[in-house]
């Protein structure tokens, strides 16, 4: 018997952390009696009264939101980082050690229309979500305490999601933080090793195999990353090797919010569900000297596994020991592919 | 204004793993409007004729559990690692690389009565599973393909549990896992350059300050780690440096039987509800020469933050930059160490 990494446990590098997946496809037909998640949610109006995201409703904190048209950005009410922390360091015998850290953090509403989603808007409208995104990277960037800005989305209740009115959040800090610096530490021994773009390298190896590969445009391309943790995690990826999304031209912001619409389609598509997942760029640090060895990308962390009720649970082994994926990376890339670019909703 | 890391936001080091945590104590007044979970669940009954770990019970393969009286152990029927796994590996220009993995996958009942848990039970029944913990890692070690033995308890369905029925797991790889890797290293740097144990070290320091002790006895201490994740993350260390279970004399046994007693009372307490949490020994791998760095410990990973149906989300930040935490673990140990060590439901 040969060994099959389509078949048979295994664990499989990450590029970009250094670190290991456990792979167990055998595992997918694995009944299932635990917990199952409340699917999708009831339509909503274009306008609720009670969101606090909504155009010209009040906030947590008594300010009232313009009666804004475009995406829209503002501070977060309740930011885990502030502006104006003393600083200081905490150090006793190399036991205990603590940094002060400051920041920035915002909220950014993609639409005013309340019952919207990102795979739902037009990709007009998601062109200026990413042209906010830009300024955004571009005004905090300016500042010089801040290193890192991590631009997110928490999509569905199952992600913490505590608004279902379509928004994202920022989080500008003044270190980097730990992912971010793994990233890093990969892309650079691989740039100083080789003189080119890690992620241009696998890029090219995928574009070349077509296995793990979902959509591909002029500019970008989807794909289930060969180290996938999450059962349908996937990467989008800029065929240009730039460090950040202000260095996108306009055909290239263009270009990502149609790859943009066209990923979170086929994901509402899979189960026939509003999907949720957590997802952000990857941007290099800034005042921090040049990253010629970043390469951006966009990382997409979805937690269901077998049906809008079913997820994922990253758990006991997962915590202590390894992460572990039931289904190949393969597999979900197929099943991603496969599935049509019309939201289910319009059909 | 100085800086204070009982409320001003931070990051600190884990120790044990070389990375950090985002703590943002000024955090935990945020309203939720988000995701609840329900709650503990009715109480069961001593036997559950559809469950398919009581004793005498089918299983899902079609085999019949004994009638067993005292913990009881099986091969899982749903392994993530098989023992026949061809061997091989995978490696395409440095890019994709893959390697088969062998290991043996467990299920222990902790009790034959299906209503049970650990804080329900009494020590000396706790001790038998204790025992077995210590014959199976015994066993395991004896085969030669196993590098790491993981054993580990998922409790509650927010974390995963399919049954309620009390159990653990084992699962046995060929690799070193990935959380056990990183601890392997941070305890060895530490031990090359001081000749001590890095948790000794960090525990006789907790024991002088108290601010993070939950509970002591003659062999044992639980604590909330000055680098906690969760909000009510707990560790438990032996005093005496021991690299695994099989070391402990029958006089530790039993006072670590009283420990995990001690600390999962306080954690039902808390919310007054069965509280869910994912936990494990870290043992110093088998089969891999000597580990004299190595300290055992056992890491407590509970989701909930401020009641028995709010959990703390790890979503977006968390996934792509940085674990954070809203409440300081200096608040979360104290809280700890107030409850009571007598079950709510026995009051
Ligand atoms: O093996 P179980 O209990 O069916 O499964 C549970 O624990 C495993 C190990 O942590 C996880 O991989 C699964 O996601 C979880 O549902
Ligand atoms: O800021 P929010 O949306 O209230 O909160 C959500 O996202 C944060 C950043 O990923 C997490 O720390 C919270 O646990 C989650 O509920």
């Amino acid at each position: 018997m040969h060994f099959d990494y389509k078949e048979h446990p295994h664990t499989r590098v990450n590029l970009l952390t250094g670190e290991w997946v456990l792979v167990s496809p055998h595992r997918s037909k694995r009944p299932w009696q635990g917990k199952t998640e409340s699917a999708g949610g009831a339509q909503r109006p274009e306008y609720d009264s009670t969101c606090y995201l909504c155009p010209g409703n009040k906030r947590v904190d008594g300010d009232s939101n313009p009666q804004y048209t475009e995406p829209y950005v503002f501070i977060n009410d309740f930011s885990a980082l502030l502006k104006d922390t003393p600083d200081g360091e905490l150090n006793e015998e190399g036991l205990l050690m603590a940094t002060s850290q400051k920041g920035i953090c915002k909220v950014i509403c993609f639409s005013p229309r309340h019952d919207l989603t990102l795979p739902e808007m037009e990709v007009s409208a998601i062109t200026k979500v990413i042209d906010l995104w830009a300024e955004q990277v571009k005004e905090l960037s300016a500042n010089p305490i801040i290193r890192y800005i991590q631009i997110f989305e928490n999509k569905g209740e199952i992600m913490g999601c505590s608004n279902p009115h379509p928004h994202g959040q920022i989080w500008a800090s003044q270190n980097v933080p730990l992912e971010v610096s793994k990233e890093l530490h990969q892309q650079k021994k691989y740039y100083d090793q080789h003189g080119r773009s890690l992620l241009a390298d696998y890029l090219k190896l995928e574009l070349k195999k077509q296995e793990r590969i979902i959509a591909e445009n002029d500019h970008f391309v989807a794909l289930v990353p060969f180290w996938a943790v999450w059962p349908y995690e996937t990467m989008i990826i800029s065929k240009r090797h730039v460090q950040s999304v202000v260095q996108f031209t306009t055909e290239e912001k263009q270009a990502f919010a149609e790859m943009l619409q066209n990923l979170t389609i086929r994901y509402d598509n899979l189960f026939e569900t509003s999907f949720p997942y957590s997802a952000g760029m990857h941007e290099a640090p800034v005042n921090d000297g040049e990253h010629p060895e970043w390469h951006w990308h966009m990382h997409f962390y979805p937690p269901l596994l077998r049906s809008a009720n079913v997820k994922k649970f990253m758990v006991g082994y997962e915590m202590l020991a390894n992460p572990q994926r039931d289904i190949s990376p393969e597999f979900a890339a197929e099943r991603l592919r496969a599935l049509p670019t019309v939201h289910y909703k319009k059909k």
